[in-house]
């Protein structure tokens, strides 16, 4: 049996039009299917309008228990349930999860180092069972970019990390595509030629890509989490703008070991 | 089978200490259950502190798109997934529901007549069927405040009618309990005396009680509702503090037909 889970970031969560194309095109998609979607900008807009300087390290988000409160509000309620509403509409039996819901998602706090990122979670494992039947009863989990630690503590989890980990633990129930959805159309080999998608990249071709610095910096950690759930036990990932998807000679990134 | 319903309403929720003992109380009944919450003050709190003036007519909250956001973001997100995080610590396997989650509530948005109540919902019916799959998974739906009317419009919808409409529309499965849970022991002869609790009420005490003016104005729409439950297949209807319920010969009103 195939499972797809489609991961959507900030940018097309933020354009209304665009969400909306997104999960017509999502809605379209046969069989069983998942949707990880972070917060984007929304959760940094209403930090500043309630007076909460928000907090980024390298691009990730410090998250204090003000953040976290704001961010289970905008994630877990207002993005979570607008998208499961609207894709209700489309004919879709959405069910809005976090990882706290159904036990579904167990994560830890990450360990103080240099940096406290404060309430953030690492994923330690996914209830693939109950994932598993949640999917037989023709729902259609919609996941937000929160976990929780099994001891009442929810936690703010890389979204990203959420769909790769969800994909992984269902790939002995399920032949699992992971879909990294975002605004280009794949992995471009020049940043500046949005037309330069590479269609086809396995371990080796990627390894070889790299060593030439022809992938961008921003793109690595991706690429490296994308093998990295090829190698346990995900069938496929495509990379690129989910609208594309399904359609013949599309221009997308597809990664295969 | 039997099947508890509980609703916790704001004063039970805004009080950490409080909202954990109840938590800790329905963690221990057996069998299948549901919990329903609304999310009380802290909605009015966020609207106030976001500069929006929260409108209510005769005790009801008038909701325009700017306070749907705000009630989708607390009851969706902060209170339920706090809830679902905490019963998860508790060892009950708790998801966290709206009305649009697997299409759980429909419902339609209130007509305007001499007052617009904005997106308020009134419920048109519940799914039975999907629930009951949910109940057999061993989990437990905790529902907050919100429903859909199936065309991609959340709505904000009265707690109370919402545990009322799934203990009636769940009676065909199950033996079904409805229980309000709230600061008092229960309905009580005289407002100013909170041990003049009225143990046991059935339809025809309870005319008696209303003609002869003992029961109190702001309890009478609440008991109409209990008891057009009651006709409506509910077995029994439980009013008091939860953390009684359980003890023998402890006081809270109990309504049957």
């Amino acid at each position: 049996m195939k499972l797809n889970i489609f991961k959507i970031g900030g940018n097309i969560i933020e354009n209304q039009e665009e969400l909306m194309t997104f999960l017509k095109s999502f809605s379209e998609i046969d069989g069983h299917k998942i949707l990880v979607h972070g917060g984007g900008k929304s959760a940094t807009e209403l930090l500043l309008k309630l007076g909460i300087v928000p907090l980024m390290i390298q691009g990730r988000r410090i998250t204090d228990s003000e953040t976290l409160e704001v961010v289970t509000m905008v994630y877990g309620g207002q993005v979570n349930k607008t998208i499961v509403a609207k894709l209700q509409a489309l004919g879709i039996n959405a069910l809005g999860m976090s990882g706290a819901d159904a036990n579904s998602i167990q994560a830890h706090k990450r360990p103080v180092t240099e940096i406290d990122y404060g309430f953030a979670g690492d994923v330690d494992g996914i209830d693939a069972s109950i994932l598993t039947s949640l999917l037989n009863l023709g729902l259609t989990p919609v996941f937000c970019a929160l976990t929780h630690d099994q001891n009442g503590q929810l936690l703010n989890t890389n979204a990203d990390t959420i769909a790769s980990a969800l994909a992984i633990g269902l790939s002995d129930e399920f032949k699992t595509t992971l879909n990294y959805c975002f605004e280009l159309n794949g992995v471009l080999k020049d940043i500046d030629d949005k037309t330069s998608v590479i269609q086809k990249m396995d371990s080796k071709s990627y390894e070889t890509l790299v060593s030439e610095g022809i992938i961008a910096e921003g793109m690595l950690p991706k690429l490296h989490n994308c093998f990295q759930a090829l190698k346990n036990g995900v069938a496929e990932v495509r990379i690129g703008n989910l609208g594309l998807f399904e359609k013949e000679n599309s221009n997308y990134t597809t990664l295969t070991l």
